[in-house]
């Protein structure tokens, strides 16, 4: 099966909302492909955040039907001689800068073909050094969103940036060093660990896991089924929407109570 | 009449820009109605805040065209024991949880059939405890704004939670304690005063109004028709655009002047 | 050739995106025509910043295909005698307060009518003065959207009020004092020099510039091709995607290491 385009165009940018940038890629989309739909993932990653958006895009792309282009402009290399790129897998295109926020497609699909975006016939006349997500990705997910043939757009290459997250440490028969990978926005912690990681030496995977997590001074026991399970201000581990393990707080940020942030690192033992 | 979908589907919750949770919905629902054209009606009601999630519906549902559904997650008790609702009346349709955020619903709509959402069949294929705005609301919205009959969906019931707003209290013959229900980003607060509170003992509706607000040391007596004719730094009371009492300051923020904030109390006289 | 509308509507406010009043603007346009495609350009100028939309419309609408409607909501005087206005030119159409926001229309677009927004009977039945937006311009935009002729909406009018934006003063045979015109969120510095203005007495257009930017106490001397080429914290200068000039410094805040704000002149000496 080959991608088929559905006319859908998502995007993820660190533009934010308060300037025209994202309005202007919309408009040059909507120039070239009138029937497009654009779709917002999101405009807030944190500025030049490569890692932020490839969590963003990693954990959202899957939902949108097959035929969907994905462009994400995060590129603080905007103007350099940084690769723009072209992704295509027999679901999903992606479009953005080749400084590995794209690079998590690789761990979800199977086939994937890699363009350099190098015909310029498929860009705006005038391509600025500060704006590709206008001159570049846009017109490329518009004709790719229309059906025009990825083979079109410049050569196939393979040798692409990765960024690889960091993976759980052992540091002893049952112990662990997670990372914290993102922080959302009502202050649950993201981490490292899936479900495979916390069942211990004793365990089978749906018995009742026991672990305790370090955190920010303290020790961190419960597992609870839903947010609301949680007492009080007391933090409590949960499987998260991504399957992933979250730090929460019931209705309050786990994050400020425990000072954490991104990248910071922590001990789980296995019990 | 009954429902008839248009294949709109509005979206209001507190999951805020930042995280891919609302592209997440959204692709849900495009994914099963190719055809739906997702609307925000605002991601940013402050977290876990039920009664402000339900202002905003209750202020902006109707204008949209009859066939609309209308999707709201703030929804503290996810996972837990809350029921996941489906409310139906001749015009619009509304998916949400039972925690009282849709039951300013029964103010504006004749008739009025509440599904409890139990066949799992419409639902995605794995629910998680965490996102049912994923997992269950946007499925559902995407079906129903597809024409699949409410009764599909689930049993219907009756005992759902309500929300009551604050009404104004008499506190003498001319005398009233209003509240602020909200406070917009202008830092205009809207009261739940309406005109009707507003007419005096001595006055015919039409005639000009007369009455004394206090509120943050400060006695308010001007009403003004228009924002602008607002004078320098002094408050004023308007007539707001959902029929309601709002003070305001022209151009600045009623809210930081009077250091004022939503559930506060308020004394007015009608003179 | 004469305006031919798309269905597609663009917005741009000072509404925010915490309160309802985006989603029931959304829904008028709906509400009048089901096939429109409403595009959100920004919802985040702040508050009653004339100049800052009319900088955010200039830059962006001309991106957007021939037949599209622009509506612009940035209204303090809201109520007051300023009247409603419709702007149409061959490409494109306007829709917004008589305040200037809409004058810059008139830089780009060769032939432009400009209608008073006069007749009732395409507004919605109960007109406020506290939100035209939701009660004049998103209706008359819908209607204008569908096709109905500009001139059934009032009168046409040609003494508007328009803003002029600084233009750069010379203040020397080789000297000019300039003007920050606005800040992006990234902290760019966008002012109000185009590279005609940067073309020394001997210099012809695409030899190296040279030029000395005086701002924040420090001397600018560096002109990059793109933000990477930026070295540590030193700020330098760089033609933008609106081909005026930028003051930048690579991944951090120009407007923050400068203490820069917009309408804040700055000299420039050309080499």
């Amino acid at each position: 099966m080959s991608f088929a385009p559905n006319s859908i165009v998502t995007f993820t940018t660190d533009f934010g909302l308060d300037d025209p940038y994202v309005g202007i890629m919309k408009g040059v989309v909507l120039s070239l492909n009138r029937a497009a739909h654009v779709v917002d993932i999101s405009h807030r990653i944190p500025a030049h955040d490569i890692v932020a958006a490839m969590l963003v895009l990693r954990s959202s792309y899957s939902y949108f039907p097959a035929g969907t282009v994905h462009v994400v402009v995060v590129d603080p290399g905007v103007g350099s001689r940084r690769r723009p790129l072209l992704m295509v897998s027999d679901k999903h295109a992606f479009v953005g800068p080749d400084n590995g926020v794209l690079s998590c497609v690789f761990q979800k699909e199977r086939t994937v073909r890699v363009f350099h975006l190098t015909e310029e016939r498929h860009f705006l006349k005038i391509v600025s050094s500060t704006f590709h997500g206008r001159d570049i990705f846009a017109p490329v997910a518009a004709q790719i969103s229309c059906g025009t043939s990825p083979e079109l757009f410049g050569p196939e290459i393979e040798d692409i940036v990765r960024i690889e997250l960091p993976l759980p440490r052992r540091l002893g028969p049952n112990k662990l060093l997670g990372t914290i990978l993102r922080i959302d926005k009502f202050g649950n912690l993201i981490t490292n660990l899936s479900l495979d990681h916390l069942v211990g030496p004793r365990q089978s995977e749906g018995s009742n896991l026991r672990f305790k997590v370090s955190l920010g001074g303290r020790n961190i026991l419960r597992l609870c089924q839903s947010y609301s399970e949680g007492m009080g201000e007391e933090p409590f581990a949960i499987l998260g929407s991504a399957d992933l393990l979250e730090i929460s707080v019931n209705q309050a940020s786990a994050a400020e109570l425990l000072e954490a942030q991104a990248t910071q690192e922590f001990e789980i033992e296995v019990l």
